[in-house]
């Protein structure tokens, strides 16, 4: 747990696409044992993103049913979205909320940045838990309204079992926004 | 939850960057209100990726640390791979956890397909529990020695709260396999 390896020098970082959402690069490494090797990674546009765990005096976190351009389906996932210049991640957060669920909230706490897959991706979330939330509707970039679906935070299992839900990263918040909860009520 | 409502119809689907690891392709929707937009979304040339959870007799998970090009920093994550050409999913599974953690497993059991970020990516992991490990090491495309860190499952609280643990991916996989053991053990 303690090694001190010495990081891989970056000889050379070239970016070799670029799109309005994604830049990819290359990343020419050495590492200390001599090595040398060429890494792809992607990187986002956005100057970050956030994830927001609405979680209601009942317990239950407030899921958004929207489509996904990735799979190509409706998914259950969490409220979501990057962070405009100028905001702070909390800010964006309760935006986000606003926009895609019609709450805000008087408590947000950010819980990790976490990264989805850093052996190819630059890009980081920063998992937010939003509680004490009031009714607040803003008007987001949604080309669809969205459909809330509450859910028990006790009862992920049940969540994870379900087809329609996928996404690894809400998994991880969700489960962060647990640790927090149980904490805060010992 | 038992909304019906219809899919948008993709109009067009066009690549717009290549690279050895990534695809871009933006996508025409128009959706079911009549709204149209474009989307943007990243794939990843592999047939799909694993992601493995080592679990010892003692309930220990066995994690690597390893360089990530991502946040340019050694990380503890899990062992993880593309699945290659005729490879199952749980072979590929066993084939990464012989070259990253130096064992074999006699029982490999898919827990769940996860996506990374469903809005803007198609790339999709097989999470693979690994029990019944055994020593076996097999020659990987490691640029240098890879070194394994037990962690007791139980503690995953501990886990997150280290700077060096940032994959959400990771921790999705580490809770399904909480739960796949606890369900077992009952």
């Amino acid at each position: 747990m303690t090694t001190e390896r010495r990081k891989p020098r970056i000889a050379a970082v070239n970016e070799i696409a670029r799109s309005r959402l994604f830049s990819i690069e290359t990343v020419d490494l050495q590492f200390s044992n001599g090595n040398t090797a060429q890494y792809e990674r992607a990187r986002s546009q956005l100057v970050g993103g956030v994830l927001v765990v609405p979680v209601t005096v009942d317990g239950e976190v407030l899921l958004i049913r929207e489509y996904q351009v990735g799979p190509d389906a409706y998914e259950l996932v969490l409220p979501k979205g990057g962070i405009e210049v100028g905001e702070t991640p909390l800010e964006a957060a309760n935006r986000e909320l606003m926009e895609e669920v019609g709450r805000g909230a008087q408590s947000l706490e950010l819980l990790k940045v976490m990264t989805l897959a850093p052996a190819m991706m630059s890009h980081r979330t920063h998992l937010v838990l939003a509680t004490d939330l009031y009714p607040a509707l803003a008007e987001g970039d949604e080309h669809e309204p969205l459909e809330v679906v509450p859910w028990p935070l006790d009862d992920l299992p049940a969540l994870v079992a379900r087809e329609d839900f996928t996404e690894a990263r809400s998994l991880a918040a969700l489960v962060l926004a647990q640790y927090r909860l149980r904490a805060l009520s010992r």
